[in-house]
């Protein structure tokens, strides 16, 4: 059974991983900061999906364009014309629904109906409504030019292949990759951070021969579920699922979402699409660029064919939450525990004198700073000891030091691991080494 | 003589750092994308100073506040009102100027004076323009809400300071540090990315007792004068430049700038300020919230004084580059270098076989790929040496771990330095760990 949204907010709230936007304004819609465990969590899935595309293969390069682009994107991309949901009012109750969720909906005046279901409803013709947020660049409003938002981060890698074909040294099987914040003005945002109108998207585009596309999206399929599963997600709780074909995006011949079993049901976690080349034409066309690959040996000339695998950075906070989030009784007390692989834990290693007395804060300051060299930690002196294991333990911190009055005489002390609960004594002096291997050992969540 | 900005504009692009945005369709003003290295050396420069913040101290914890904040943020900041750039327009040439910059400016008919000097100009009065940028939130856009992008990440954290208070378990001295984009429709943009209309920035907030307020202030001067240096920046092109009185913002009783010498001469790099307690005052008046800290032992009441390290990620990046650019001669050829910080070095390590036979590429392979799973790599095989080390020289990768005959017989390899030259044979069983081994060794610029 996957923890209860409200449970997940509650704690997000309460260790300050996330909380609404503005709140001291009354807030601001679906809109939410991250505090400073969601910093450092989020941080970690970022540098951990740069490390998979960048560092630990050899045929991806990283890009990070303009959040505000050419508003020519926007046309040849078909987002002016079609990036739209088809609204309608409800001319009795006045509330507005998208036409295509009113299946979904409730009517206004009664919510066991959906709207257009009773007598009471006076639906309008649906209108479309742009979710691109618009704005204006330029010193004086009246003749400044139209600009978006960017809805994706994908279009600014599209704009900028010719340029990387010519100065990157790759050729196609090749991917370039880019992490940001892209904006749709969505009327059905909820669901606490997993819709947002303001999001963090990881996304790489992977041009190839167009001979190969089908064998490499079998290949980012596969390897997008093993970066999940590898980060400690239980495979029981992720599906995936192919597209129908009256689902698919115009552009694209093949879909498949992740799908991750959020508090909320199975729902998308990342989509990788097979895009063709609909978007290297778009682009040529629009631009006249020439927007293809010329073999220089062979003198081969063909437009790459796009698989794209596109997850979101909110979305995979999300869900690493939700599927490290436990409960468990320890004493005769209820434990709340995340279980995050030691890599994304926004904390490493605790350091907690037992007493507050005897030269054991000293101590323990000492073996703080020095950790704290090596990775983030922290150091507390407040309160009961298991209180302040509890503490830890739901901030999903893996190891914790305790300094006690043995520490002082053999130069020991006790590594409390979040998950076993073994207690191991380990010399200060391999403190930091120790840690340092832990954190590069195989990890299996003890729920998988 | 630092650097030309046209050199490092060139190499810029040319090896895929930065470059002009959405340049297929022309370009979009003063608007760069990151390019493979570029995204690289940013994100080393923020993880950096992440670490400086979060990582090596226990007084400061993270934020990432929405970019699209509640509106009244802005009027009850004074950016609404204040926020404003005054603009004059020459009647008789149409262009149009900062006032406040005319003495700077080109008139548009006679370059050599400044506009309003000769007869033929004809300047309208000054009209003030806000500089944010403004959109509108919500399903119809004739109901909908005005917002704002940000133009300074800083209120974002003044909106939290309750927050923090309540659930950190911090109190002042602390403070709250964030990364992130802002947004400033400037009319004088220019200079590459040293002044864009979107820019990232790294603030932090730190929240002190009224009285130690110059004490902190005094504190943070060094602090951030002391990472651009422990970062290799050389001293002699930093100063540090308090403001005038007259020159000081309406909030701050001292500010001072951290100034790099660019291309364009000495600028603002970081400015840090002490703003007292204007900020918390003004949203605690808006809001109706109260912003104070109560020490819960003595009953000590106050608002903290908030002293503000304000830097910017983008110009970071060009110090960095522009103090690392360097150019000499190796036999007999210009060989243009980066003498990066090795843990600002994008690469960190290159593994090259001298000749592409031999079984010296498959050696080489493998400890391209052993060499990856600990830091960013990269192999090269194509062309000549020379040739392959100046192409990691000018992308600032401190080391080359060359492949030879020899190495197929005694597994040994030469590793060799970017800033000295020095070629050692090192065990390849023992390359990762003298590769992490100098990275964690103090560095100093040979040009310091």
């Amino acid at each position: 059974m996957p923890v209860t949204m409200d449970k997940l907010v509650s704690l997000c709230k309460r260790r300050g991983f996330v909380f609404l936007s503005s709140e001291i304004y009354g807030g601001l819609g679906s809109s939410y900061d991250y505090g400073h465990y969601g910093v450092l969590l989020k941080n970690n899935v970022k540098n951990l999906w740069w490390r998979a595309m960048l560092q630990e293969r050899d045929d991806i390069v990283a890009l990070d364009s303009a959040i505000i682009q050419h508003p020519e994107t926007w046309r040849a991309s078909g987002h002016l014309a079609g990036f739209t949901d088809p609204l309608v009012d409800c001319r009795t109750c006045k509330l507005r629904f998208r036409e295509d969720h009113l299946a979904q909906s409730a009517c206004g005046r009664k919510p066991s109906k959906h709207p257009g279901e009773t007598d009471d409803c006076d639906l309008t013709e649906a209108r479309d409504f742009n979710l691109m947020f618009e704005t204006t660049i330029g010193p004086v409003r009246e003749e400044g030019s139209t600009v978006y938002l960017r809805p994706e981060t994908a279009q600014g890698i599209f704009l900028n292949f010719k340029h990387y074909l010519q100065f990157s040294r790759k050729k196609p099987p090749f991917g370039i990759a880019q992490i940001g914040k892209s904006f749709r003005n969505e009327i059905t945002t909820g669901n606490f951070i997993f819709r947002m109108r303001e999001f963090e998207q990881m996304e790489m585009e992977f041009f190839v021969p167009p001979a190969e596309a089908t064998r490499w999206y079998e290949h980012w399929l596969e390897q997008r579920m093993n970066w999940y599963t590898g980060l400690g997600i239980r495979p029981s709780r992720l599906r995936l699922r192919a597209h129908d074909p009256d689902e698919l995006s115009h552009y694209s011949s093949a879909t498949s979402d992740i799908e991750y079993e959020f508090p909320i049901g199975f729902s998308e976690l990342e989509g990788i699409a097979n895009r063709g080349d609909y978007d290297l034409k778009a682009h040529a066309a629009a631009s006249g660029q020439k927007l293809e690959y010329v073999d220089g040996a062979t003198g081969e000339r063909y437009v790459p064919h796009v698989i794209e695998p596109a997850a979101g950075a909110d979305r995979a906070v999300l869900a690493f939450m939700s599927d490290a989030y436990d409960e468990d009784e320890i004493e005769g007390e209820v434990r709340t525990v995340l279980r995050l692989h030691p890599l994304l834990a926004p904390v490493k290693v605790a350091v907690l004198p037992l007493v507050k007395k005897d030269g054991q804060p000293e101590l323990a300051g000492e073996i703080y700073r020095a950790l704290r060299e090596r990775v983030q930690a922290e150091y507390d002196e407040g309160g009961a000891i298991g209180r302040r294991y509890r503490r830890q333990d739901e901030i999903g911190t893996p190891w914790a030091v305790t300094v006690d009055h043995q520490s002082l005489e053999d130069k020991t002390v006790t590594l409390r691991d979040r998950d076993s609960l073994a207690q191991e004594r380990v010399a200060i002096a391999t403190l930091g080494e120790e840690i340092e291997r832990r954190l590069r050992e195989p990890w299996r969540s003890p729920q998988a």
